[in-house]
């Protein structure tokens, strides 16, 4: 079934009030009065609905409530380091279909572009995961946002329950072993966007620039606590590095 | 270090003729004369060179000859259902930097876009394999190969030691419980190009058009003997779903 999101406000007895972008969706859609389909609330519950007229407008009439089934039983926030081209769209789009809980993009030394508008960045970006919300029947939206400085983002990453830094001059612990040996916790990842403050299986997995990560950098995500771990003998792309990660890690949770 | 693929037949007695191609790659990069490049026979052996002058031409003179490491441990044949724009691009790419051993494209009902020309197709895709391998650091460079019919490519794809059927209809059995049910034998998938025929550790994956698998295609690959499992709730996109797999295929048996 066709899928959108709305806003809870716009959820209110046995109605959902359509954005115009969704009602005009619906149209180009041509969707027949019978036809059901599904708003969630971004909150992890769905609607199967139906269109319906109401004071001269149209709205969703609410046919069943039914729990989210798109989300994973854990969080595992995505950092991704600034990219050119559409490498970024890439991880943001997979990541979205894979169940990440959000995607964080920072600066590292041997990033080549960092974008001058961060704000017009992250809003394309953020358009990207809606869609792919969408389209692949996640219970949420994950949120896509940008932090300015290396530190900071590390600082971010290291609060997760287990906090991965993808490294590929690390020579001896690869990502499998640290996941064996990973108890979920009630480690707690800083939020980003305020959501996961209470979260217990969080994870945050963080990947460099096309270049890799610097020396420098990696003592400092391991001095603030995070654990260094490779991906094995290939040299994977930025922006393979984190989707391929991500799948293993929903992988050995049993979310994909 | 850079790297290249040469021909074994240019491999011997401690130089190695480069292509013009290549030669006009490592003028580009203008290496100097000391410094080492790898050189990779594409059967899994990787040559550590530098350049020479040889009768008045450009030789690579073998320093140190080493086993690649790039290879995993086991053969996984991704078959890909063709689709349109740079999907089968980002596949391809995908797969070789994740270990793939070899992919193969196949129609399926609904597909719906089947290329006319599918030399043309293979060999630009090919080409995108090659130079992925190169960046990647593979020990050989994977092939990708067309097959004309759905039950071909089922037939061939069945004939590995653990044969994958990725079908989002399917309710009962994970990627995850197959892995771990799956007690590796000397099961045989039919080499596509020549290779494989005598191998041990053979998985194929097959996964569907943007639309999924017809239900009538999941019978007939069940019935040629191949396993359907579900990557989980959330829809992937046709070229997210294969790449997903192989990530978590490679994770299981411990190659990435």
């Amino acid at each position: 079934m066709t899928r959108f999101f709305a806003k809870a406000v716009d959820i209110s007895s046995g109605l959902i009030m359509l954005s115009a972008e969704d009602t005009a969706h619906m149209r180009s859609l041509r969707l027949r009065p019978t036809e059901l389909f599904v708003v969630c609330d971004g909150k992890r519950s769905d609607y199967v609905c139906r269109l319906a007229q109401r004071d001269g407008g149209t709205v969703a009439e609410i046919v069943e409530t039914r729990p989210s089934l798109g989300e994973p039983t854990i969080e595992c926030s995505v950092y991704v380091a600034f990219a050119k081209g559409d490498r970024l769209d890439f991880a943001v789009q997979k990541s979205v279909e894979l169940g990440a809980h959000r995607i964080v993009l920072f600066p590292s030394e041997r990033c080549v572009s960092v974008p001058s508008d961060m704000t017009k960045k992250t809003a394309r970006l953020q358009r990207i995961a809606l869609e792919t919300a969408k389209q692949c029947g996640r219970g949420r939206v994950p949120g896509v946002a940008a932090i300015r400085s290396f530190e900071a983002a590390v600082k971010r990453a290291a609060g997760a329950g287990l906090p991965l830094f993808l490294y590929e001059e690390e020579e001896e612990l690869r990502l499998k072993q640290a996941l064996e040996q990973w108890t979920p916790s009630n480690g707690c990842e800083s939020p980003v966007d305020g959501e996961g403050k209470e979260a217990g299986n969080t994870v945050s997995v963080m990947a460099g620039p096309e270049g890799g990560f610097e020396p420098s950098e990696a003592e400092s995500a391991k001095t603030a606590g995070m654990v260094a771990v490779s991906l094995g003998p290939r040299i994977l792309r930025c922006e393979t590095a984190p989707v391929a990660a991500l799948a293993a890690i929903m992988f050995h949770t049993g979310n994909i």
